[in-house]
C-alpha cells in the first residue's frame, strides 16, 4: 500500500536513440558514450546496427574520459595517425555522462582541421543531447498539464451540479461517472455509511471486481483507525496483498480516498481496475478533489434537509 | 474591449542569442542566418559584439541560401579557396529559417575535411535551434501549469468554503481576498446589485481606482445587454476608452465578469489595476472559475435562507 505519490519523475539520463549512429553516418565520426566512472554505455539494442561489443575503448579512450569527468572538462590526445576528444556533457548542470572520439589521421597536416572538426562534432553531439533532455522535459510538462486541465475540468463540472436541491445520490452518481471517465477506470463508487438509522447508501459507475455487498467490508478494512482528511490509498497490485485478494481474484488496482463528513462516519470515494497505466498520484488527486467538492455538498444537503424535516 | 483571448503564444523563430558568435568563438566559423526568402537576419544587438553590417553576404551565399530554403535541401559550392554551405533549418517538421557558412581553404587537399566540419557544423547549429525552441516550449508548458495550479488551488479553496449556512458576503470576501492575491490585481470586488427589496451588496478586497458608490454605475453600463453566462470583459487600456476614462483617471485596467444569478439580475466579480503585466486570459478563466462557484453558493445560500424563512 503506498502513500501518496510525488508526481516528479526522474529526467532521463540515457544517450537519445540512434544518435551515434546519426552522429556516424552524417559526420563519419564514431562517437561512444560513457558513464561518468569511465564504463561505456551500450548503445541501445534493436536500432538495426551490428553490436559493437566486439570494439572496446582503446586505453587512450578510457583514460580521457576519466580525466574529463574528473576535472569536467574536454579533453584532446594528438597521436601522429589519431585524434582521441573526451567531453564530459552536463545537462541542466548537472554533470551526466561523457562522449568520446577517436579520429584517424592521414597526416600530420590535417591536425588543425581535424580538431575543428571535432570540436563541431562535440558541440553537436552536446546540443543533440541537451535539445533531447528539454524535449523529455516538454514531455513531462505537458502530460503534468493536460492533467491539471482534467482535474479543472472535473472540478468545474462537479461544481455546476452542487445545487442543494438536488438528491445527495444523484451528485455522486454524477461524480462517479465523471471519475471513471476522467481516469479511465473500469469501475468508480461512492460509498456512505449508514447514519441516523439509514441505509448505507452506494452509487456505481462501470463494472465492480468483487461483490457490491463486499465494498463496507473492504472500506472498512482499509480506512481502519485512518484519517478521513487528506489520506488517500492506492495499491497497482491487490493480489500481493493476502487481505485484498481474499475479496477478489479480480481485483487489480485501487486507490480510495475517504470523504469526510464531520461527525457522521467518514463515505468513501473509490476507483478500481485499469488496463494499462497503474494507478498515481493524478488520480489520486482528482478523487481527492472529487472527494472534498462531495463532502461540502453532502453537509449543505444535510443542512438543508434537517431545515426542510423541522417544517414538517 | 476585448473578448476572452486564447493563451496560445506564437513559438520563437529567433535565433538564440549568441548563437552564432559561440560557433564563430569555438569552432572557428562564420555562421549566418536567412530569413527563408533569403534576406539577412540581424544578429541580436546589444551582445558586445561589433556589429556585422558592414559584411554582406556573397552572390554565392545568396544564390545557394535560396536555392537550400526553395528545396528545403542542404546545399554545398566547393571553390578552389572558399567551401559555402547554406542548410534550411525546420523547427518541429516546419521550414523556418536557413543558415550559411564560407569556410575558407589553404588547398585543395584540406577539402574533403573541411566538409565534414561544415556538415558538423550543419549538425550543431540545427540542434543548438532545436535546443533553443524545445527551452521555449517547455517555458511556455511550464506557465501554463503553474497558472493551472493556481486555478486548481483556488477551486479548492473556495470549495472548502462553500457551508450553506455561511453569509453570503463573507464567502464574497474571502473570493475576492483570493483573487486578489491570486492575481496580483491591486483591488477585487464582488458586487450583488439590489434584490427583493434588499440593499445592494458588496465586498473589496484591496485599494479601489475609483468610488465604491460608482461601482454599479460602471458595472451596468458595462455590463448592459450581455448574456450573464460565460461572459468575461477585459480591459488593459481603461483610459483610451471615455466611458471608463470619466469614472476615474485611476483606473488602468479591469477584468469584469458577470455572477449569473438565474431570476435575478446578475452579479459581477471584478478586478482592478496591476502594475506589470495586463491582464489576460488566465485572469479571466481563474475569475470566470469563482463567478461560477459563487453562483451555485449563492443560489443554495438562497434556497437554504427561504426555508429558514418559511420556519419563521
Amino acid at each position: 500500500m503506498l502513500a501518496f505519490p510525488t508526481t516528479c519523475s526522474p529526467a532521463a539520463t540515457d544517450v537519445p536513440e540512434g544518435l551515434a549512429r546519426e552522429i556516424r553516418e552524417h559526420l563519419g565520426v564514431a562517437v561512444a558514450f560513457y558513464r561518468l566512472d569511465g564504463t561505456p554505455i551500450a548503445e541501445a539494442p534493436g536500432q538495426g546496427d551490428a553490436p559493437d561489443a566486439g570494439t572496446a575503448p582503446s586505453e587512450t579512450v578510457t583514460r580521457l574520459v576519466r580525466e574529463a569527468a574528473d576535472a569536467n572538462e574536454d579533453r584532446l590526445a594528438a597521436g601522429p595517425h589519431v585524434l582521441t576528444a573526451a567531453w564530459p556533457i552536463s545537462l541542466r548542470g548537472q554533470p551526466r555522462l561523457a562522449a568520446a572520439v577517436e579520429l584517424p589521421l592521414s597526416g600530420e597536416g590535417e591536425q588543425p582541421l581535424a580538431r575543428r572538426l571535432l570540436a563541431a562534432v562535440g558541440t553537436a553531439v552536446r546540443a543533440c543531447m541537451a535539445e533531447a533532455d528539454a524535449r523529455s522535459q516538454c514531455n513531462s510538462l505537458a502530460e503534468a498539464l493536460s492533467q491539471s486541465f482534467e482535474e479543472i475540468s472535473l472540478l468545474h463540472n462537479v461544481g455546476e451540479v452542487l445545487r442543494v436541491t438536488r438528491p445527495v445520490m444523484g451528485l455522486l452518481e454524477y461524480v462517479c461517472e465523471e471519475l471513471r471517465e476522467t481516469t479511465g477506470a473500469e469501475a468508480a463508487v461512492a460509498y456512505l455509511p449508514a447514519a441516523d438509522g439509514a441505509e448505507p447508501e452506494m452509487a456505481v459507475s462501470g463494472r465492480l471486481p468483487l461483490l457490491e455487498s463486499d465494498l463496507p467490508r473492504l472500506f472498512g478494512a482499509l480506512l481502519d483507525g485512518l484519517d478521513p482528511h487528506g489520506t488517500v490509498l492506492i495499491n497497482n497490485h491487490c493480489q500481493q496483498d493476502p487481505l485484498l485478494a481474499r475479496f477478489s481474484i479480480a481485483m487489480e488496482r485501487l486507490v480510495v480516498v475517504p470523504v469526510a463528513l464531520g461527525e457522521r462516519a467518514p463515505g468513501v470515494l473509490a476507483a478500481f481496475n485499469r488496463s494499462g497505466e497503474e494507478f498515481g498520484s493524478p488520480d489520486a488527486k482528482l478523487i481527492r478533489s472529487s472527494a472534498n467538492a462531495s463532502a461540502v455538498f453532502i453537509e449543505n444537503r444535510r443542512l438543508y434537509s434537517e431545515l426542510q424535516q423541522m417544517m414538517l
